[in-house]
């Protein structure tokens, strides 16, 4: 269950491991995957809409999906992009009725998630991680 | 595959089998379900978030599960909701990447539902119907 | 937007498609996929668990999953080992809650092909057809 | 792979986690969510089924999508209504031919926390948390 | 239930909807779905796995998720790839016991439309068609 | 965020886990279920298409479903199938396309696997255990 149960060590282990693991899969030099990954980051920065409005899109998609660790990447990037605390839990209700009660644990968690990045200034920046993605 | 070809005639359909079915389903008097339908209608109500932000939300969520027919009422409302075709786009583009190519078929289907919408005044409000759903 | 209108004639074709289809892929005698069918077939008899039971278990699968032709044999399935109406909204209302409104779709679907099954005798035993699957 | 290793620590810890999350979620006082939480504590009530059919209902469900957290709900809320353990093996039974062998990890799971709960009696009444949901 | 026949006429309006459909997508000048569509072409090329295998791959993917436009796509290409009937199968036994009998319906639909392509020559190269994607 | 971090530890947990509650399952005497084991070990084995490829199948169905226990296995089967780092990134690259960034958190976790297995003799014949299953 230790899965559900976010905490500051998990969080920093988890920046950490989603580093190390990015430069492991780049460095294997696949084109393709290179490029998605590219993609990924590039798809959030702002444009029509805002970054902050895509994030809240990642955000509910990584709900429905659902996915944990892209829960944490969109909450961490949320809260980069200056989303509100009202303003995610209006995306996490549409994420919950869209998604249903399955969704239940990973709203917990992503919760769990935003109260540990307001506790502490989230003082690496993703985007300036070379080849960084979800 | 006629599930992917939208053209006017199934459009006009699809608002009338939905409002048919909506209305069989309510009355049936279950009322967890009713409850369900108003929660869910209710979500999309400006709030901490624009209506048309929570729409763009639903429209990402209906891609990337994917699921055609919710595809379809989200396009509807983000164009009730005034959303510009380049902020569907760009919310089409997250969905596409969080989602991977599974859900370009649906994004076929989502761009081909919105041009029916602008060719036409969705003059039906869909907020109005009682009992509406998604 | 068809998929989603049942009518007697769709659920006619629907039948004579899903058997005739049945019957080429086990005509290809491919062994493990002979075996699943028959693993499928079996899977919904009496047991620890009765017929009934097993078949609102299946319903609430394909509801949540989602997939409307299997919703659809469900439903059949279910009209034949006589689950009542009230049962079946019983079901669709968990499956809904723990879906989301995704599965609203799918659930206008179902209680379409629940009362396309109501209107006429499910002549068709559906156990008897040799290779039956979902 | 901690996440598949239920012992009677991690599941106290997933009790205590799952309600202290629940309440500090209803603390944000977001209608919706809040009202999503009691429809979906109703869902499993007594009805047109009874709660211990709805709780495999929900079972099944969650092998299918599959989450491991919901699957450790409704194995508490299944073992609370007096589901034997034939019964269960039964729903998983559906639950994995229905959802395939990209279940079996989660069955697996499943099942540790099936014989865990057997273990020790579920003394704490979930149903009587307040705010309690999935 | 239209959607799972599939004959000459509809695979047709397949072939061409789809052209037409990422001829509009791609016309609205948004740089993220363009490359996207181009890996999505890219990735079932010859490399470290031959394209066969690769679209093996897809169609095992595409069968689990499940979509059946996917399979659609990935059936037309296993054709043109010279994937055999028997190693079809086998990839859609290994699809039908890794995403359960949830798949049989998309399972039967493959089986009709690699019937279809089987019956006549694939003339059209998707290949050659520029910005081509799933 | 453990569950996404494998190191020697926690894939001899899992390996012995699976072992273990593998056994559990098959001692209940679950007909269906048994047989529906069965079915999967054989799924993978050399036929019309080498087992090599099945695995690279089951694989990137893994990671479209996602499934991160199902990534562990497959990663196990793949290595003992003597498929080339170059041929998984292969495969790796189809399922992010296919599956999108979701996939992302999934991929880490099977390239970190991928390594574990490469830095020790996968000892185990998993294919030798009886009513071996993913």
């Amino acid at each position: 269950m230790v899965m559900n149960m976010a905490h500051e060590h998990s969080l920093e282990e988890f920046r950490r491991y989603r580093e190390k693991m990015n430069e492991k899969i780049l460095a294997r030099g696949n084109l393709g995957i290179k490029r998605f990954f590219n993609l990924d980051t590039q798809a959030y920065l702002d444009g029509a809409l805002p970054r902050k409005t895509k994030e809240l899109l990642g955000l509910v998609a990584s709900l429905v999906l659902p996915c944990d660790d892209y829960v944490t990447n969109l909450i961490i990037q949320c809260v980069e992009a200056k989303v509100t605390d009202e303003e995610s839990f209006e995306a996490f209700k549409v994420g919950l009725i869209v998604g249903g009660s399955i969704t239940i644990p990973h709203l917990r968690y992503a919760v769990d998630t935003l109260e540990e990045c307001r506790r502490k200034p989230a003082s690496e920046s993703l985007d300036s991680i070379s080849g960084y993605s979800q």
